[in-house]
């Protein structure tokens, strides 16, 4: 045992600096990168570890998340599925008002009236939104999500997705593509005529298709995806690919002008983000599934309005935890600056929590050109998220870890515990309204709204 | 110093045994992997070695092979460009003669016979070739390749693609998608309906369809397909994706009845091998254009007919050196076993030698379900790759291994001098005529191909 003081090797916990000293004095070191829980919230900590209910209402979410298996069952137009008429439009994130919204979800705003013919120019459009004549509600609190802005007004077509397995049912708009789109607050002339003719041809076509092929299974879609590079939410390469090819064979002998249908196609090929609004309803469906189950801490929606990111926890209803949006680090576009960046925005952290986007870096060492770090980044990054999560996909796996599953089921505790929260990419909004997307790059959720929902969830510990 | 005896480090070289024994007595050891020069040709590598003008022939080999950029031009009629008319066909492969045919071989040309109209039944047919009736050729003979039996005759459809960097250009067969095919050695009703409607309606509609694209870019599919899972030789189904949503646009456009253009759409989309057939002849065009550089060791064809492996190198012109071929061992389908698998077949090796295939095996850790091994070994081959290569392709990445090239360019000389034959992965066909596909894995190619081009190589080195 001589060997012991000859030889030491110390673990270090916690600050670099002691580990550091060690090793500059030639001492082995294991250094253990451990930060002490975040929001002073022992006490509440300490409850929820003592709430019995806890074990089995994960382990029911947990199982509710992974085995549900939604299938896009058809297109719908939004009114008569999400309860909006005239002015009434659904954006992404925690609520929000006009006064409050950041340039890009007011430009959406703007869009939204000019598309549905409610005012005639943009300032019109501003004036009624400051007015309070448009009706503001979270895509979440219907059962949508939205990426971006995600404003969603009643013409506009919407992918109608069902779970079997659960009985969820969750609706997403269809994908503009890039350049000026409206989800990036973009709102000309442009931007209003591709959604009308998402509206009248783009939807229609494609709900014939889906009507000749029936229920679309999204998971596996994704699950192929996963193994092609892709993560399911900046990188959806290799699903539009899949999606397209399978459905061609349908879409071509609908009941349309070989034109509009030649339209189609170039319009699904021209944009590798098209089926993002097909994997988010997915993650929709899959987490509403596991919601209201008394004492979970699984985390159910991760949003962001472009002021506020929000977060929903399944033993705490439909209470927001919400804390000023971060804004994302990145690569940006030509022209723009970090200086144009707005907060983070959109409902597409649902892919997150649903196990795949930032969770799932590790599939796709490519997007790290698109929003910048490493390609050992993107797989530490998914090592690390193991610690936070409850479980690893059983039919989504990372082929680069072996097919170890992703890492799945975002735990507030274990955020809060480890004071790590969960990764997230995502695109990035000019912060101008009308300006659109600037880049896309990494974001960081802040604790406070994990923190926050850990407070609630001790404050829901039934007494002992 | 004393360190040095107390704690000494061996480096070992060659056989474990020496490596394991200090080991196993506690001694650190590093262990090279080394083994003597294949086939006692130590006279020829030294005679090669100081070739002064190895080093430069090398690097324009190189420089063509990685240099070239082949796009699809068209597609023609197999008889109108590669010289053959009636019964004569080429094959996969350095030459064979009926006799020394394999079962899937003969059964492909009783197959072509029956194709082509010219005999009634298979029995006639393989009498007629066993008369010595039918006149093979090698694919490589004519530009061409084929995969596995490659047998190719006049009335067949083959994509033409041109290089315009070399000018060199290369044709193949198109390919027929999986279960009962000719290539495997197949010729029931099934596969010749196929055949003549892959004559009549694909090659015509694809025909048409690249003349509204315009030259397609096929390194530029490979590229992203090895960003997205596929190494190019039995994992196409990323790069399958992209050709079909990128030409389908147009497809649908030509003048055609829609159902025929949906059924295209469906065959396409039904066959992830679909673009191995492109895959195959970008690799000959490449590898053409480094032909017949004097001096030059370079790999620019490996092929196997079902009999025997053949390589041919650039500084030694069209001369095949040949060994028999091994059998692969892998994944048999339900049904078969190993001791129903022909050897070696097929001109798919030009995938390897291309610098993608085998060598690309860490782009695609997927493809270890399909040929057996684990993902560790994905990446650990295409490590070991890189000894026997000449460069890293410039434009085809892995991702993985932080955007790293693909080890391309076969050395002939480091191939012997290490002792390590190229990695193939490849289909397997069963070896009765008739059966078709029986399972998917890896194969050795013989060393003795590789030993023989050195002794050619060093016969070719000019006097000092």
């Amino acid at each position: 045992m001589s060997d012991l003081l000859d030889n030491p090797t110390v673990i270090t916990v916690g600050a670099r600096l002691f580990d550091d000293a060690l090793r500059s004095q030639q001492v082995d070191t294991v250094a253990v990168d451990w930060r002490p829980p975040a929001g002073g919230v022992h006490t509440e900590l300490a409850a929820i570890a003592a709430d019995p209910r806890v074990e089995a209402a994960n382990a029911e979410a947990v199982r509710r998340l992974t085995e549900a298996r939604p299938h896009v069952v058809g297109i719908q137009r939004a009114g008569d599925v999400l309860g909006i008429e005239g002015p009434q439009f659904l954006h992404a994130g925690p609520p929000i008002t006009w006064e409050r919204a950041s340039g890009p979800m007011r430009g959406a705003i703007i869009g939204g009236l000019l598309f549905e013919d409610l005012a005639d120019t943009p300032e019109r459009a501003a004036e009624l939104a400051a007015a309070g004549d448009v009706e503001l509600a979270p895509c979440h609190s219907r059962g949508a999500v939205g990426p971006m802005a995600g404003v969603v007004t009643p013409s506009m077509p919407v992918f109608e997705l069902h779970d079997e397995v659960n009985g969820t049912t969750a609706w997403c708009s269809l994908n503009e593509g890039l350049g000026k789109v409206l989800r990036y607050g973009a709102f000309s002339d442009e931007v209003i005529d591709r959604l009308r003719w998402m509206r009248d041809v783009l939807g229609p076509l494609l709900a014939m298709t889906f009507e000749r092929t029936g229920p679309y299974d999204v998971r596996a879609m994704i699950a192929q995806g996963l193994q092609m590079g892709d993560e399911g939410h900046n990188r959806n390469r290799a699903s539009t690919s899949l999606f397209l090819r399978e459905i061609v064979g349908e879409l071509i002998e609908v009941d349309a002008p070989a034109s509009d249908v030649a339209d189609v196609c170039r319009f699904v090929n021209g944009n590798d983000h098209f089926v993002l609004n097909l994997v988010m309803p997915c993650g929709k469906a899959a987490a509403d599934a596991a919601r209201d189950i008394p004492g979970s801490t699984m985390v159910v929606a991760m949003a962001r309005n472009g002021t506020d990111f929000g977060v929903q926890v399944s033993g705490t209803g439909d209470r927001w935890f919400t804390a000023p949006a971060e804004t994302p680090k990145g690569l940006t576009f030509p022209g723009y600056t970090d200086d144009d960046v707005n907060p983070d925005i959109g409902d597409s952290t649902i892919t997150e929590t649903y196990g795949i986007g930032g969770m799932a870096m590790a599939c796709a060492p490519a997007i790290v050109r698109f929003v910048g770090g490493s390609v050992e980044a993107a797989f530490s990054t998914t090592l690390s998220m193991y610690d936070i999560t409850l479980t690893e996909h059983p039919h989504l796996q990372i082929p680069a870890l072996d097919f170890r599953g992703t890492p799945t089921g975002i735990d507030a505790v274990a955020v809060v515990r480890a004071s790590r929260p969960p990764a997230v990419n995502t695109g990035m909004a000019g912060k101008e309204a009308g300006v659109g997307q600037v880049g896309a790059g990494l974001v960081t959720p802040p604790m406070e709204c994990f923190v926050e929902a850990v407070r609630a969830l001790a404050a829901a510990v039934p007494p002992a």
